[in-house]
């Protein structure tokens, strides 16, 4: 991507940002490693959300030393600075809605050590997952948060957003393995905190807040982190249910059993449907899937799969079969990340948004919150596949919304209120893995109520410029449709691309 | 305990908090749950620690709601306040250096729900450890984090302290298990943080910042965790090694395999020797031993336990034995449980006690750490013995001192100076599993050197007035010999017992 920086040309965006700010850039990382070209930064105004706001400038920083000095002339002139990793966020967390610098760190993508008799590694923030997982891999070892963009995201990111995928339920989310991280906080001050050793109670958990605070507390340099013993045998079961409350109630009984399977992954009818007409896979139609993953010693997943299938039946499936072939388990997981190109290609006129997609509820409450969306969807004209990680409650819908009709765009609106109201009402989350940015805030400010006040005086002692990824999360004010990447909005947005960038407290 | 408050008896230590103050405390729990008596007060000035400062009050919550009210009259008043649980604590996390109100949360102690099908429970903050492991065993479950004192400990000490024990290298410790927690901040607010839902990404991590603050930043007053399935069958191999070096590297050989134990526990020679005086229990006489378990599946732990006797005998065990027979097992547990009975008894003019006792390095240095304590040991002429968990490089010492000597205390405060200070040069932490409060104040602030800054902003932040458990962790000033429950120092102390308590900035 980076030959879009045309190096060499002209610095031809350079009415929002001061020149000497630029300068200053320059003199930090060099031009080659930096770019205000209108083309760069219009690219660099996007993530995976719904969210488009241009930049003011990028930077590819090299080391925590590049980072502290950026972050340092950011706090003495005020400009806002967002970290960014492969840009895989679901809800705006790149992108810059108060404009200013983009720190790109894919740069800083070493694995520095993986100490196996130690079970810790040291990590560059841009190291990508599935990298990692690859080098675990070769010693036996995995780091098995699974999220589902695992191929391209970046360690760092999954620390600011703590990320996490269909294993949690056995295996923990990312807050789970970070041991200890390296931190550029707001000052510029580089700081460590955590440890190498896998446990420590030595001051405050520093590592454990920084965690999933989304690049709005200082800037991941380095992470250490644990890893876990690759299981050495995994297999599946697929059931298929004519009710989603069967299916849900099958979730529960395997857990109460007790039994802890490595993943449950569940469909709706809308997503099994997608998936047929799309793919051609020949799922079983039926109004609800469960793949339920065990994994561990050869043997004792044997007996557990002959369990699952038990409680499968015993709970209502209309068909089962099990699976310890990895190509059939293959094929299924296929299926399974075929949803959303699935649901994107559902019809020429759709696109498929992530809007309300990422909901957590207690297990037990799966089937009545599948049951709600579905009326709310109904309801209101718009069209939700939900599926997810019902092992741990998870939920994914992908919204299909006509890109260039305004009143698709408010009935989705409307619709996502009305989603995360039952998913509150059922003790649930707004986020139990994507986190919160932009897309999510006012849902997680009803969520938080109590807390916020504690949130923001955090965020104040830490970063009293308010120039860390600014204007998110609790600081968020406006709707979710905010600068939206597609045309229907274009001729309201009140900031042009590339437009004049918003110093954080009216002075530059 | 409690009947040591002499219901009805007249409020006698009223010396140095305002007569205003109780009535008020009174007021709000009523005379039945709160003491101001001089034998009452002076109980509460101990945990498990070396020091003792007598508190002003003690008073006992029963919700939240009065906890809410005692804090906002400290907050309104500036009276410190220390949230205290079983008392085991051993750096002096309960002892109350600036005097105040003790808030004994024994009382909040109902385990509100077990969710065995949402794999979430809710307890107050007074609930035993093992009381609650009793419980979720009824349905297979358990809270694995075992701590040493898990007969006594409650759930919001474990909270406060991050506290772990010798299975953290395969469950982690409690701030893995925490899910959400209610908190009643320094201002009297309750808040809620965390959610009943496995994963979350809603907001910053308040949860896990709370874990580990040691009751320096609000009061918990409800805590939700999750727990995990109850191995089916676990097996123990016990191998002695000629060398510490040798045991050392057959810990680091075990997880290099890969190959992940539920525990491996160390005893140097000291341990042994005194273990079998004091108990006549037998074990191998050698310079170190490793106790090896392994769990889960029964065929998995056979399979695992060749695996590990393997293992050992190629790292130079000198004899090794297995077993997965209970009884068996039993006898090794209280083996290594008697370390700490046994070094107590070690000579008649010696006390054990808690200095340099919870440090952790990465595994694979834990025979030059084990080394370097005994180098430390002979050069001062202190007794120190080694154990811990090696499998998570958390190593305990006990150091005996004769506690009538001031000479010994001194000896002692400098070997712990240079233990601590191989500690960090070996990559690791002052603290693994106890916390820091006073004994290890000076040493946390040598290793968290650089984000002490952050530490006392975000305190600042949360706890303007600093009432809650003033003067701990990065506030502490002076030696780790400071307010000793031994008499070697009684007539240097600066205050009384039951002297006047100091307000936290100089007014009250």
């Amino acid at each position: 991507m980076w030959e879009l920086f045309y190096p060499g040309g002209t610095l031809d965006c350079l009415v929002p940002m001061r020149r000497t700010v630029v300068a200053e850039l320059e003199k930090i990382v060099g031009k080659e490693r930096m770019s205000t070209k209108t083309a760069d930064l219009y690219v660099y105004g996007f993530d995976a959300s719904i969210h488009h706001v241009t930049p003011d400038a990028v930077v590819r920083p090299a080391s925590a030393q590049e980072v502290s000095e950026i972050v340092k002339l950011a706090n003495r002139t005020k400009t806002p600075i967002v970290p960014r990793g492969a840009g895989t966020a679901m809800c705006g967390h790149t992108v810059p809605v108060k404009g200013g610098i983009i720190l790109d760190m894919t740069l800083m993508n070493k694995i520095r050590k993986i100490s196996v008799e130690d079970l810790y590694c040291v990590v560059e923030p841009g190291v990508i997952y599935d990298k990692l997982n690859a080098e675990l891999g070769k010693k036996g070892f995995w780091f098995p948060a699974t999220p589902g963009s695992g191929e391209a995201c970046t360690i760092g990111g999954m620390v600011a957003t703590n990320a996490s995928g269909m294993r949690a339920i056995k295996y923990g989310a990312t807050r789970d393995y970070v041991l200890g991280l390296e931190v550029v906080l707001p000052t510029g001050e580089i700081i460590h905190t955590g440890t190498r050793t896998l446990k420590n109670s030595s001051g405050y958990q520093l590592d454990r807040l920084m965690v999933g605070s989304e690049g709005t507390l200082g800037v991941i340099t380095e992470v250490t982190m644990r890893y876990t013993v690759k299981p050495k045998a995994s297999g599946m079961t697929v059931a298929a249910f004519n009710s989603l409350k069967d299916a849900g109630q099958c979730v529960s009984n395997i857990i109460a059993k007790p039994l802890l399977p490595s993943a449950i992954e569940l469909m709706d009818s809308v997503c099994i449907k997608a998936v047929n007409k799309c793919m051609n896979i020949g799922l079983p139609d039926c109004e609800a899937l469960c793949m339920i993953e065990v994994d561990g010693h050869p043997l004792a997943v044997d007996e557990e799969m002959v369990t699952v299938e038990e409680i499968c039946r015993q709970s209502g499936a209309v068909s089962t079969e099990k699976s310890r072939d990895k190509k059939r388990i293959d094929e299924w997981t296929f299926a399974r990340k075929a949803i959303m190109p699935s649901l994107s290609r559902y019809g020429e006129k759709f696109v498929s948004v992530a809007l309300a997609d990422d909901m957590s509820v207690p297990i037990s409450k799966i089937p009545e919150a599948v049951v709600a969306f579905q009326n709310i969807a109904k309801k209101h004209g718009v069209i939700i596949g939900t599926y997810g990680h019902s092992a741990d409650g998870n939920l994914h819908t992908k919204m299909l919304v006509e890109p260039y009709s305004k009143e698709s765009w408010r009935a989705g609106e409307k619709a996502v209120g009305e989603i995360y109201d039952v998913v509150l009402g059922l003790g649930g989350t707004v986020t139990g893995e994507h986190g919160v940015s932009i897309t999510k805030a006012p849902y997680m400010k009803k969520e938080r109520a109590d807390s916020l006040g504690a949130m923001k005086a955090i965020k104040k002692a830490l970063d009293p410029k308010n120039i860390m990824n600014p204007g998110k999360m609790f600081d968020w004010e406006g709707s979710i449709l905010y600068e939206l990447r597609y045309p229907a909005f274009q001729e309201d947005k009140c900031a042009p691309p590339c437009g004049p960038s918003q110093p954080c407290d009216g002075e530059q």
